[in-house]
Parts: structure tokens; sequence; C-alpha cells
């Protein structure tokens, strides 16, 4: 809710609030978020008639203001309020005055329609109307926070703008910065990139091509054993390219870095994402050659991306097609991602869990990545734990004293049946003190051969509720062995293997130029040549909704079967809000049932069929024809 | 240089400044960052003797105040000064009254004696001390950075601080706040662990264990054809010790979480790593079995740290040894970290261009590894570059006359052959204007064929200094052929092979703890067992320095050899100053030329011997027998 930020309150007008104007910049910046995550925007006018009550002609305490229709009352041109900004109107009687932007008008009414709970307030002036509209707001049960950067006080009184805030605190009110708001995700520097994306990007600005260009991210060939991939890492794609900017660092960085040159670094300064993001959506499955994203920008914003996209793409998808492959495995079981120390840096291993949940694991043991999108988090003790006791039973006891809803005790630190003998007579003695073991975890040797003993030793003793995890240098492939010699086991914690996609740790992907302005391209490399065009890809399924086939066609060209590559940014934002990780994993959930039998039994399947229209062939021919 | 900060200039002092102890919390965190870069702190103070003549009683403006020995002249408690500031006492003679502490003291004469070329000042008073400091010191001609955070003034006059702070900018002075020098490295979050250590650790609180343990880092057994491992990813690991803490918000989240109790994470706000770490040097080769790091601190602080000390550890190791063996492939060649794109995330990405570089590498592409680290940066052109041109020779000429100190033409985007010859046209063209062609890239299909034939091209056209530069696909492998076929090849770009490690992605490493409360543990799972006890490698060379035999031995032995791991950290806190990535690039290249010849030409070697020390021997029995 922005409060009355019209020309008459700012420098220059007939009640211009001092400093009032300081303001702006972080407005601006709180729109930009709240655009970002597709909240809505309600902007506050005073809209007095000409003889308002409160002007100083008609015995009034102010000047004249904000008059309907003058160009004192129009909201101050720095402010970048979005197109479908809801404007509200008060203080529209001429014998009547109030500060309260909820009296009189219908802004309550407009604000229960959409059943909005909580409001976000700055504005002009602190001690006046921000003040009041908060009174009323805290009245009438939202909650309320200021906005302490986008207020500022008339301050008739010297502390009235402090006193304002100090009463809205006494009413309950939180405070903020735009700094407090800012999204928490990994860092995605605009530097991370290869020097020759601004290499050139140099040679582009000197030559002033800009024109349109069209790159497609895809997948050249399934690695090892992969019969399908399963598309991943869109949102971190979306969010890196909204926010990416040279900060003033980063210029001033590149300037001394002796690479560039001074003018063309200056421009950068204003350098933004501006274009549209075609993509599959994420959980879906897709084959060699098929486009999983295509970017349609300036050349110079859609080159300077290609380092980052790749990287952010390849890996998410690598770990959820293999994660998948572990869910298709391990049907009903419960998967854990506990990758973390084995991927290849921080951010690998928070996509990783991320990339996990999407294909269908039960969570994850990195705590980042439940603080980062609410991932729901497992996890026991390690070996270490049972170490620091003097003996093993002690350490289970201290344990399940310590965390009595959630006991899991790792059973093979110095011998697993003897362990799993402790874990009964602990489980008789708590079992009067209502504290129940809920599982047992095995992490070395011959898992489903002691899972075996584990459990008949529990089942013995009393304790068929007792679950069985297991981990250890586990895959898809120990996971299918285990089900098929139905190993008494209900989880599995997954890490290493799957984290750094052991058996295929990259993808022969690519992010190519398709077109330039107007032209399609095409590379004719050996072993490296490309499909020319913007391509959208149509697929096909039987009368069960299986999927059968996939048509590669033009972007232009209407075939039969759902077009999957859907419109999720233009002009550099997102079309719609960000889809929610749960959406997503239900999504890929719906599609692993739409596969064909063969692939999601993990048996050798035919390749998928994947074939190329007529038209795109003809424009292959094309492109060769007109490349030199 | 801290101005000042006594007790008679504090509130309740007998000249204190207003608000002169808000200054205290910003300057302990600049001695904090200055002290972990071991930079000299220099701490003035006011040093009157009773009869100055500054004071009232005679006749000067202020009120008696910092007399020598007196209470008043002290330090303020609150501020942290380390042990080793160096303190210069000012205005000592009772006649003379001066505010610049460069005025009739040695402090210049310590300055110039320790070469010191810029100064950081904050402390009391901005409009007196500070402000009369930095003149003599501009007029000395040293740099000088205001911190702003750090001053306050007396404002005699309203306004004087800030008059003084304009006057100081004005003569040149920089300003900045402690948030401008606070380190930008890549994030080391707190939460980037696995919920089972603060699981632990709410166990470990509760029951008050938190004697000493000691842990080790590592490596099972050699991945792959690694017959050495190089040790990398230390600097990070004591980055992430010295900055550990929990911000907030993070502690507000583990709260809300529903995993913790309240008055566990309560405590966590003081959580720091307050312990001993011992390690080999970045750049030194490794085998199984010998510890890299150790770690001894209190339990839960040896704990927490587990997950992301392997995860730094890891895969620099990873990516430092397989980089050495490209190294040891091609001598004489240029390497360069092609490998962000396909890297596991952001992070991977930057690990492994400072892994590649200390092994041997000549530089990345990676702009933020340039950045971060200075490491040189490489690039050319992508084909996209070429494509979005009318024709080949157009961008190659385009991109020449934008780059003309590194002309370096990506030749395969459709044909070799023809592209070689459009580049002796254009050097024959830009020789006349004294633009040079260095060299030429390519990067698909028969890499050393086509050298072959681009290279005869540049010959017979007079070009022999223009070098040729292959990438795509390579490592170690096809290094080593090319070298045997003699390829006329100057330089490679390696990438994904390298940074995802394609050969041996993950190493059977493990942070294993090995005492705790002065009891050496051993663990005794299947497969999975350890060595108990502090350890030392000693390394044993022959007659000309070349690497014998090592003998993994207990820390309190005393060997023949070389003991490899040092001491890094103690009390929180590095030793010494970071080791800077060029001296360890230079350790690490003495270092492979001392390894066994057959491994520094990549032959198939006998295992390494490594022998284990008859006391280290007894110490497995005994904890054998000791655990139940």
């Amino acid at each position: 809710v922005i409060i009355d930020i019209q020309n008459d309150f700012l420098p220059g007008g007939s009640l211009a609030i001092p400093r009032g104007n300081e303001v702006l910049s972080p407005l601006n910046g709180y729109l930009d978020l709240f655009q970002r995550d597709h909240l809505p925007i309600f902007a506050t006018r005073d809209w007095h008639p000409a003889n308002h009550c409160s002007f100083r002609e008609q015995g009034g305490p102010w000047p004249v203001h904000c008059v309907q229709n003058s160009p004192g009352a129009e909201f101050a041109p720095a402010l970048a309020l979005p197109p479908d900004t809801e404007v509200i109107s008060a203080d529209t009687v001429p014998e009547q005055a109030t500060y309260s932007k909820l009296d009189r008008t219908d802004f309550n009414a407009r604000l229960q329609k959409r059943e909005i709970r909580r409001l976000f307030i700055g504005g002009l002036a602190t001690d006046y109307c921000v003040r009041s509209t908060v009174r009323d707001a805290r009245k009438l049960g939202y909650e309320v926070c200021v906005l302490l950067d986008a207020v500022r006080p008339v301050d008739v009184q010297p502390g009235d703008g402090q006193r304002a805030i100090d009463e809205m605190i006494g009413l309950g009110c939180r405070t903020c910065t735009l700094a407090d708001l800012k999204p928490q995700v990994p860092p995605t520097g605009t530097l991370l990139t290869d020097l020759y994306q601004l290499t050139m990007l140099q040679a582009y600005h000197e030559r002033k091509m800009n024109d349109t260009a069209v790159f497609e991210f895809f997948v050249r060939d399934l690695p090892g054993k992969r019969d399908f991939l399963l598309a991943a890492g869109l949102e971190p794609v979306l969010d890196y390219l909204e926010t990416l900017r040279f900060t003033p660092q980063e210029l001033d960085w590149l300037k001394k870095s002796g690479h560039f040159k001074a003018g063309f670094v200056q421009q950068l300064e204003t350098f933004r994402f501006t274009g549209t993001v075609h993509a599959l959506p994420e959980g879906t499955p897709f084959f060699a050659n098929e486009p999983v994203l295509r970017v349609t920008a300036p050349l110079s914003e859609a080159q300077l991306v290609e380092t980052r996209i790749i990287n952010l793409l390849q890996y998410s998808i690598l770990v959820a097609s293999k994660a998948a492959r572990a869910v298709l495995a391990a049907p009903g079981k419960i998967l854990i991602d506990f990758g973390l120390r084995r991927a290849h840096g921080a951010e690998a291993g928070l996509w990783a869990a991320r990339s996990a949940y999407l294909a269908g694991f039960a969570g994850t043991a990195t705590l980042q990545a439940g603080a980062l999108w609410g991932i729901p988090l497992f996890g026991t003790m390690a070996h270490s734990f049972i170490q620091a006791h003097e003996d093993e039973a002690e350490a289970f006891e201290s344990f399940a004293r310590s965390h009595p809803e959630n006991v899991v005790l790792l059973l093979d630190t110095y011998d697993v049946e003897a362990a799993a003998e402790k874990v009964v007579q602990l489980a008789r003695r708590l079992e009067k003190e209502n504290i129940r073991i809920r599982g047992v975890r095995l992490d070395s040797g011959d898992l489903a051969g002691q899972a075996k003993h584990v459990r008949m030793k529990l089942d013995e003793g009393g304790f068929p509720g007792i679950r069985i995890f297991v981990s250890g240098d586990l895959d898809e492939t120990s996971l299918k062995s285990f089900a098929l010699g139905r190993a008494p086991i209900d989880g599995y914690g997954i890490g290493t293997r799957l984290t750094t996609c052991a058996d295929a740790p990259f993808l022969n992907c690519v992010y190519k130029l398709q077109e330039y302005a107007g032209q399609p391209c095409r590379k004719r490399s050996q072993g490296k040549s490309t499909l020319p065009g913007r391509k959208q890809v149509f697929r096909l399924y039987d009368a069960r909704g299986t999927m059968e086939r996939d048509i590669l066609a033009l972007d232009s060209e209407r075939m039969e079967g759902e077009p999957l590559l859907k419109t999720f940014m233009e002009g550099g934002r997102r079309v719609a809000a960000p889809i929610s990780l749960e959406s997503i994993r239900e999504h890929a959930a719906e599609q692993l049932r739409r596969l064909p039998p063969p692939m999601q039994t993990l048996q050798e399947a035919p390749p998928y069929r994947v074939e190329i229209s007529p038209a795109l062939h003809r424009l292959v021919d094309e492109a060769d024809r007109r490349a030199c």
C-alpha cells in the first residue's frame, strides 16, 4: 500500500513534505519485489474537491493541495507504478476531513475481496495519512508492516514522525526495510559467466549488433542408462534472469580488469534481461534434441546468460532425472537426499535437494534446503555420536531422551546384531514412558542381509513397527536389487551417487543460437551440428494417457499433440507467479505415471520416438544452403 | 588506526563525547577483519600530564581528561584490542597542545618502518583528533579511508562533525563502513549442514557433553586411475571456520522449524568455532588413509562443521588432483579451465577454477574467479558469434578490430580448412595495421588431425607465430595422446571432464572422530573401520629429493622424515595470514616435481608406500579392546 505519492507532497508541491522524495527509490524497490511475486499493489491518493474543509481558506490547517484532476494530485512520475495498480481515492467530501484511507472508501472491501490479510504500508506522511491508515488497518484486524525506509514525516512538532512510528509499533505493527525483504536465494552473480561472453558483447556493442536472437538449450544425447530426462532448474533460471544486473563493484572490477573498454563497461550499468523465455515445465520428461528452454532476446542479453543457464539447468536435470529413476525403482519407499557433503560445493548440494524433492523424494538432510524451500527435513545421528558416548546403549538412550518425538538409532558402529538387541531392550524400557523408537539405520556392509536379521530381531522383540532405514553408496540400481530381493527396508538415505550423478556426471547439453535477426542459424561442426529455428515439442499420448511419441517441429507449425513448451517470461518478467515446489512435485509424479511402462520399471526400453517435422527438415536444408 | 577510545571520552567520562560508545561495535568489527588479514593495528591515546595546557584550569578549552596512568586514560575495556596492538601516546607535553597523533610522536616513523601506505582511521572525535590526524596523514602522503560508522563528533557547533567529514573528503580521503569491507567470498552459511548435526548438538547440549574431540578428514582409497591426490580446499575451510556464526534469521528459522528446543537454539547465538586446525598445506600430494585435516575442538564445534568441511575439501581435492594430472600430461602447454557451464552449480565452477590454477593451470574463463582471486582470464568467442554475422570472414574481422590486443579466432563453425584460409588472408591485411592474430581455436572433430592441417596452412601462409588452441571433451588422457602424437597444439581449454571430475566424481572420504575426552575412538563398521588417535604423516625423500615413502604415525611420536601436517588455526583464528594462491601454486609445482617419476608421467606406478607406525598399530588394538 503506497500512500499519497503525489506531486503536491513532493519538493516543489504546494504541501511539500521535507525529504519526501527520499521515499521514491525504496518504494520502487518494493514495487519491483512485490511485482516479481505477483502481489497486488494499492496506491492511495488524496483526492480533494476544490473547496475541501482542510484547506486554509476553508478554515482548515493546510494549503490547497491534491485537488481532483489537478497536476498536483497526480502520482509522482518517478514512482514506477505497474499498470495494474489499484488506485484508492480518499478524502473526497468537501465538508469532511480524514487522514485514513480506510475511512469512507471502498479500500477495505477491495482488500476483503482479494482475501488479503497482511499489508505493507509506506508513503507520505508518517505522522498523518500513514499513521491514521495504519491505525484503522489494525482496528480492522490486518497484520501491518511499516516500510521504515519509505515513510517521511511532516514533523510540525519535531519528533512527530518518530512518535508516530512508536505508536504504530505499539499497535502491533512490524517494521522492515527493503533489505529485509530481499529474497534469500543463493546468489546469482552476473560475473558467473565466461570471459568470452563479455568479449563478444563488446564486439556486438561496437558494431551495434543487437537484433533479436533465439537460443535454445537442449541435450544432444541421453547419457549412460537414461532413457528419459526430467526437466528441472527452470525457476532458478527465471530468478537469475529477473535479477540480473551488474553491481557497482562488478562494474568497477570490469573496468580495472584490463579486458574491456571503459565505454562498453559504462553502458553495462543499465544492462537488464528484457527477453522472452519458453520452457518445458519442471518435472516434464524429455528426450535428445528437444528444446528444454528457449530464450528470445536482444543478442547481447541472450548471449551473456549462456554460461549460467547451462550451469543451472544441466545439474538440476541430472539430479532430477537420476532421482526419478530411484523413485521408480523403489515404489512406496521413503527416499531422502543425504548428499550435501559429497556434492560439488554448496550450491550443488542445495539444487540437488530441490531436484530430488521435485522428482518425488520425501525430503532431505540439508538444513539450508529446508530453510530456503520448506523441503521436509530428515536426520538421525552419526557414528561419532555413538563413539563419543561411553557405550552404545547409553548413546541410544541419550539420543532418545533428547528427541523423544523422532528416535531413529544408528546400528552399525560396532556390531549390528548386538546393537539391534540393545534397541529392543531400550524400546521396552522407553515404552513405559511413552517414548516410541521409530526406526533404525544401517550404513555399511551387506545392507539387505543385515536388514533381514534386524527385522527378525525387532519383530521377535515385539516391535514390528520400528522401521528400517539404510544408507551408504546407494543409487537406483541398488534400490532395484533390494526391491527384487524383497529386503525388509522402509526407507533409503541416498547421497553421493545422486548428488554427484556418479554414473553420468554431465550432459552433452548446449545453448545454441538458432535464429538471429529473423534468419535461422545452423552450426555444422563435426558431431555438433544443430537444428535451426524456433522449435516446439508436440507430445502424443495413447488412449490411456501414456506417452507415445513426440514431434519436434517449428514453433510456427500447428501439429497434433500437446505443445510442451510454455511461455514463462516476457519482457524480462515472469508472466505468472513462481510455481511452488509442491505443484512441480505433483506435476512430476503425474508425468512419471505417463511414461511408457518399460521406463517406469527401469527395464531396457526401446528408444522413445521423436520425429522431426517436414517443415523443420526443410529449414535444415535451407540453412545449409544459406551458410557460407 | 583507532583514535582515543579512552574512558574519559565515553559516556561517564570527564569529556564524554555524545554517543561516543556507538563506535565500539563497528570498531570491534573492523578489528576482527583486520586481524583476520593479519594487518597491523595502531591505537592512539591522549596521554596528558596533569598540568596540560588544554585543561580549563590552565586556561585551555577542556575539562581535565586522559591524565597519564589515570583510569580515565585507559582504553575502553569493551574495545577488543589484540595483544599486539601498537599504542601511540600523544599530546604529552604540558605546554603544547595538539590534536594530531602524527604531531611530535613516533607514529610516522613506525608507519614508515612497516612500509605502510594506507590508513583506515576511526575513533573519537570526528571534529578534533580524527580530523587533525587525517589532515597530517594526507600531508605526509598516506592514502586515508575514514571509517564513517566508527567516528562521532563533539559538535560544539552543530554540524562540526559533518563539516569535518566534508573537509576530509575534500582532502582526498575515501570513506567506508564495515559492510563495505566484508570479504566477498562465496557465502558459507551455517545451515549448510545436515539436520542430524544439530540434532546431535542438542543431545550433547542437554547432556553437557562438550569435551575435546579430535576429528580427521581422510580418503579411504584412491579413485579411478589416481595414484596420488593433491591437497586443496584448506583456505576456504579456514574462511568458513573463522566466520562461522548463526545469523538472527537462521536462529529464527531454527526456532520455528519444529526440530529443536528453544533453549538449545537460544545458546547457538554465541556459537563460534574456537578450535585448532592442523592440515596438509594445499598443493601437497597425499595418499589413502593419511589425514588431510585434523580438527581439535569442543565436541559440538567439531561435529557441526563436518558436512561443510567434507563438501569443501572433497571437491577441491578432486579437481586439483585431476588438474595436476593434466599438467603432468602436457608439459609446457597452456591449460585453461573452461568448465563453469557444466560444473555442478556456481560454487563448483569457482572452486574448480581455483583448484585448477593452484595445480598449475595458466588460468580460467570464469570471470568471477578472476574477480575473487585474481586468476588470469582467458577467452575467445563462441560459435554463436560467427553465426550472428553474415559470414565467417566478417565475424573474424569484427572480433579482431574489437579486441586487437587478443585476437583468437574460432575455426570450426562451418569448415575448418576454409576458415584457416580466411585467417591467413585476414592476418595479412591486419598486419599492415599492426594488428596481430595471436591464435586460433578448434572445438570439435578430430582435433589432432585438424591441428596438423591448420598448422600447415598457417605456416605456409607465413604465420608460424599464430598459436593453436583446442577444446572439447578433453582430459589428461586425451592430452597425453596428443603429446604422444606430437600434435602441433599450443594450449588446451579443459572444461566438463575436469569440473565434473567425470572419471571419478567423488572420493571415498570421511571426517571421523578419532579421539574424545582423551580416549582414542575407532569405528569398526564393515569396510569402514578407522585408525584411532591424532595422527601425523612423516614423509621420506631420497637423495635427489624425490618422495620415497610415508609413515603414518601418532602425532605424539617423533619419527624420521618431514612431518606434513602443520598448524593453521588455533583458538578459532588463523595462526598466520592466509597463504596467497600464487604461493600455493608454487608449492604445488615444487611438490609435483618431487613425485616418484612414474607418477610424473602418468605411467602405471607401483602403489606408494605408506607404513603404519608400531605405536599406531598398538593403539588400534587398544581401542578395539576398549570398545563395547
